[in-house]
């Protein structure tokens, strides 16, 4: 049973790579493209176009999970790679890497299949994002990311990451006031459409740096509450 | 445990294809019936006829496969149907004659039924629903369905497939501009409907090509993801 | 493991009959209370007041399912209940009148709960729902969770039944035109209230009457599709 | 496997009680936060922002028990930490009185740190929500709440109760007319932002009574419908 951490999956890396792009470039696919939709068919009624995204981004996300869990991690995410690395995931620094590479390429080529999708130029956002309360929600939504998938999966409940991620980001949207990208691929991936799910340049180094910090709070919380023991013999 | 590929299952064929025939006809039924009702309670607002209609669609379809899954093994989808034969699924020509004749006639079937049930009277659509995206959009609902639906199958989580395929359906009405229909019995069954899933029959035939197109493509990302293995003695 | 049918449970007769008696209640006080929450707060958006309505109902029905499934088989409903009775689920006539009697008396009450929690009186319905439409989605909606219910428990999975019941009646609020009333308890509970949710007295009968036309259609396909097997020794 | 009653974990105290600070000040950041978003997005449509806010809980809800079951029981609730005792659970005083102080810290923070992300400043609610219609909801809402908790876990079913208890309070949050407060460490939390979800402090004391006496009758439910057994030898 291959879990999001701890388990070097012994498929060959260039397919655990390819998981990891089409995954990450589904899920901006789905961020963005339900975005479009949402904006297009329910104009001027903000909180129904963010009702219908993030139904669509849970869901998805719950089954872009299941789909590749198995295979890569299912990570599309830079910073659960790090976590997973700096938590003992046991990763070599040539995976890191290519699933980097493979997450942030994935994410762009997301944005670009949404756009060609619904008939739209692929052009950078010109929407600003940085407010303070932004960035804390940007910290709290990536530190309780990273607790979610730890815990479950130090507590021998893999099977529960893909619908307990799902959850936790639909409503991470809401309860979150930036609607929670919690995600470095998903964030410059959505530079790359200048629709609902977009953000512009120059708001996406903070947005970073936030869920850099808040990825570090969340492994710290995983140590202090979830330590790893030893096996029972 | 009859999963949705690979196993014959021990049932005659009459009553698999005839579970091929009602779950098709449920299917058809809850798209175009819970499309009638949005557009009776909800004119003028898309979005929230959209969201009713996926709503309804990705629940009933869970449910639909829970139902079959043992029976028939639920395709309820000729390319289903053909990719399960592609990929290794066992089934006789004969078997596959009968389930993609029981999903067609069922598909027309479901949608004259939500029309009686609507008291709402079974004429061809006049929706026009090509454009450029939208095919693109059915190349990706497809593809991404098969992938779903094999690639859970073939790491042994058959048990998954219903949610996974409702929910990723759900979402799919959303992401890919053309509403997902992913489905050649499907499509055709909503050709007999003038109301809100309805598509007119001279755009059926350049959905139902996209359709065949990201269904290969599909089964092909299977054949490279999660390739057979042989089973450990 | 207590199932929903062919499983006579050890508890008292006197402890399943009050689980089918505040189940119920709880069920109609969920329908009624919903229904008047979202006629309150979503007035002239028949649409959204519906998908208010009705998610709440999927929700707590598959939650009420859980909890005295165990106890009762979580009927809430005459047409189940005499539908195990005629499937050979092994409840003795005495338990099959006890039943009965709970869940009507259960279904009354709970309107009455709704109308206090809301300070609304107690007043019957003058909401007229019968069509021929309308008639025809009470029959396919009752013949469809009959299927769902004993498909699932013949095929060893009646741990399904409660999210599966709860997704497929959400789903029928929306697929039938009569919104799937589908219970004759829940139907007579809902005379009592003049709001949302509410049946006038006129119309009452023939939807019994297509009530239990679906569940005898729905207990035939039972029996045709998923036949009792001899248990292997 | 730890549960939510009856069994004392083997983790140390500040370790739990620092879960059910987390875990109740993440549910109160969630119900303020997602009110808050609501609010701001869906002005004037009332229905929607309760969807919108009652889907964010129920989901969050759910992962939350998920997340912290295994560690401290996931109570994040006072009359569920004091039920648990009087249905025999096995904490100790000191527990007890750690747990309580958990929660109540963390239901204040939760409802600052919602303030924090949306740059609203914390201050005492005005929102007035006493009527004898909103208190039988509260009662109604706890004791059903207890109900879910105890017969599941009693039931040996104790891996359901995360997503029932979510399910439940989101459908709870229409079917009561109160909306489902059902918990004095959130109720008391909610004070401290006058935004969708506040509290008024006087409408608090009346509410509080409410839940206390809907946790004593769903505790005598419990005892009466699921009664303690020997366990096997």
């Amino acid at each position: 049973m291959n879990t999001t951490t701890t388990t070097i999956s012994p498929e060959p890396l260039w397919r655990r790579a390819t998981a990891e792009f089409l995954g990450t470039a589904l899920l901006v696919a789905v961020v963005v493209g339900s975005g479009i939709a949402a904006q297009n068919l329910s104009p001027h009624l903000g909180g129904l176009e963010l009702l219908e995204n993030s139904i669509a981004t849970a869901t998805a996300l719950t089954v872009l999970i299941l789909l590749f869990q198995n295979l890569s991690g299912a990570h599309f995410n830079p910073v659960v790679t790090l976590a997973d690395r700096a938590l003992g995931g046991g990763h070599m620094a040539r995976d890191v890497a290519a699933y980097l590479v493979a997450q942030l390429s994935g994410g762009v080529m997301g944005a670009v299949l949404a756009n060609l999708m619904f008939d739209t130029p692929t052009r950078l956002s010109t929407t600003h994002r940085v407010t303070d309360g932004h960035l804390l929600g940007e910290v709290v939504a990536t530190a309780g990311l990273i607790l979610v998938i730890f815990a479950l999966t130090r507590s021998g409940r893999s099977g529960l990451v893909a619908p307990a991620v799902g959850g936790y980001i639909g409503a991470a949207y809401w309860f979150t006031s930036s609607t929670s990208f919690a995600n470095p691929a998903v964030t410059i991936g959505r530079i790359f459409t200048d629709t609902f799910a977009g953000i512009t340049p120059s708001s996406t180094p903070r947005y970073l740096a936030a869920q850099f910090l808040g990825a570090a709070l969340g492994a710290g919380l995983v140590a202090l509450l979830f330590p790893l023991r030893k096996a029972p013999k």
